[in-house]
Formats: C-alpha cells, structure tokens, sequence
C-alpha cells in the first residue's frame, strides 16, 4: 500500500501515540518526510535524549535529569508543605500557578480496584518515610477529583490523619470561566458542600 | 517550569507537528516517557529511518526507497494510463481504491499565484518528458478539487490536449454517504453539470 517499507514503519509506531489515529500518522509521517531533514531529526534526537537522560528522583518521584530533582533539592522551597500528586504533569500544572512554594511527592497513579492498583504499586511506602522527618507540618492531597483520586486521597487521609500532621485536600467546586447552568450534578454539589463564608 | 530540559526540547519538537498544540505535545512527551524505553526508542529509529532511507523515484516523484519505485518498475501496471497528482499522499489515497493499474506522476504541488507556485516550480516538464515514449493513452488529471487543483489541471489540459493524448479528469460531485442537504453550492453545481444518464 505504500510506496516505502520505512514510511510503513513509522506510521505503525506514530498510531501507538495518544489519540492518534490512522490518518493522522499518516499526516504526520507526510509531514516528517517533507519538512527539511534536521527538524525531523532533532524530533528523533529529542525522543532518544528523552529516555536516555531523564529518569526519576528518588525523593519525590518526579521526572529529573539529577537525583534529587530540582524541586526537592530548592533551599527556598517550604519543606514543611508536601503535595501529594498522582504524575508528574500534576507537578507542572500546580507549577505553572507560580502558587505553591512546598514540596511535591508523586504516587505515580492513583488507586484502582478495577484496574488493580493497589497502595503497593503507588509510592506510599516512601511517603510515609518522608514524613518520619518530621519536616513536613502540612500535606495537600491534590490527586484528581474522579473515583480513584477521591479514593486515593481518603485512603492517605486515614492514613496519615494518626500521625499528627495536617491533611488537607485541593478545593473541588465549579470551575472559573464555567457557567452553573452546564456544570454536572457532582461538581455542583461539590460546590455547595465547600461553600465558604464571604469575608 | 519543567522538571527536565530534555523534556522541554522534546516538546519544543512536538508542537512543531502539524495539529499538535501545547497541551497534546505535553501529552505525547509524558507519554513517551511513560511507555518502555524500546517503544519511545523505536519511534525515535523510524522517524531517522524514514529520512535516511526514503527519497524520490526520479520518473514519478514519489517518495521511495529506490529509483525507480516499485509502481514504475511493476512490469503488471499499465503503463498507457497516466494518473497526475499533487501529493505523495494522494498517489496513497488512489491506490487504497484498489481500483487503478496504471502509473503516476506525482506534480509536487499545484498552481498557486497567491502562494507563488509557477509551473516550473511543478514536475511538469518531466511529465512532458515522459509522454514523450508514446507509451501513454491517457492522462487522468487528479489534482485536488479546489481553487489551485483546477487550475493546475486546467493549465494541464490545455497542455497536453494538442499532444493527442487523451486527458480526463476525475469526476466532482457529492460525496458517497453525505447528504444533499448539506452539500456546499459548488459542490451540488458540479454533480448537476457532471450528470451521467442511467443505463
């Protein structure tokens, strides 16, 4: 069917990406074959230096070229506030509100019966070795507001509760720019439940 | 605002793809990170694989591994009907039709005086060159239907047409599946003008 058994080939592993689908590796795979021979190969480049040189830190989970990683190596960062996420991308989102001075500690997923996550696949194990320090005074469950986060952020509640240190979780409610009148059952009555007195 | 360079490259390199936007090249970075390191790795070989190894077959200008490509070297296809098209990817296109033997010439392009595209711009006088032979009876103007594709094939039949080969064009009209209802104005005026009487 094509003119080039190489094309083939990267058009089987481009539909192995994220909602990409037949045509548009095809697009892609076009699209690589005509745009000037070093920006298709600066792609290739930045895929190998991706998984050669970046792995993980030991600390908080996170992707990091060093061990520890940055963040967990920033004298300025609060080490008494840790946030508590599911992935890495929840590191950047929380990052980019320039709000969050603390600490990060990455799960590496969320609980799962149905798909069988259990707390030993997570980093829980080395969660609580970080609060034996006792550095950490504040712990922000930001796991995601679905079935598995909620359930993910109850269970490290119960857990942690015992131990002395305050557990809180991110607010959930409508969010900016929304409008009420489209915004789903749970999330309203989310909204309502978290309510707060105007100051 | 990333915790690695690397994956920052990466994902300078990603939204230079075609439709790729921020958040889905942040999705295709974490993504390659996630998945074992063979399958990020082997994206990365295909992308180089496809630059390295994949030209131009110097009669049809299609992209291939040798020159000639193996549709201009297929001794089965007929080499007395000539299909002539603007891309690569619509010699695909026709040939997941299963419906044509012939051979191709692939144009690179077509006319375009806003963008600047002239005819020597065109593999047009290699196509010249290859009615030359005799061999070809008729030429099958498969251009895109839209502004520049009917100029381009236009420009071809006037071209060509006092060579005494046969020139055609693809039949335009509404699309198999669609709905009359919803058919744009040209489109509904080239189905009247291209009507067939029912046998």
């Amino acid at each position: 069917m094509y003119s080039s058994k190489y094309l083939e080939l990267l058009i089987d592993e481009l539909v192995k990406l994220p909602s990409v689908g037949h045509k548009s590796a095809l697009r892609l795979a076009l699209h690589l074959l005509r745009v000037p021979k070093e920006d298709a190969l600066r792609l290739s480049d930045a895929i190998r230096a991706v998984r050669e040189k970046v792995g993980f830190c030991g600390l908080c989970g996170n992707f990091s070229e060093g061990d520890p990683c940055q963040l967990c190596a920033d004298p300025q960062r609060d080490g008494a506030l840790l946030c508590v996420v599911e992935q890495p991308g929840d590191v950047m989102a929380l990052e980019r509100t320039g709000q969050f001075r603390g600490r990060y500690h990455v799960l590496g997923g969320a609980l799962s019966p149905l798909e069988g996550t259990s707390p030993e696949q997570l980093r829980i194990r080395e969660l609580l070795e970080r609060l034996r320090s006792g550095e950490v005074r504040e712990i922000i469950l930001a796991t995601n507001p679905n079935v598995n986060g909620e359930a993910t952020a109850l269970y490290l509640g119960r857990l942690i509760g015992p131990l002395g240190i305050k557990v809180t979780r991110i607010a959930r409610g409508v969010p900016m720019g929304s409008d009420l009148e489209y915004s789903d059952l749970v999330t309203l009555s989310r909204a309502l439940e978290g309510r707060r007195e105007v100051e």
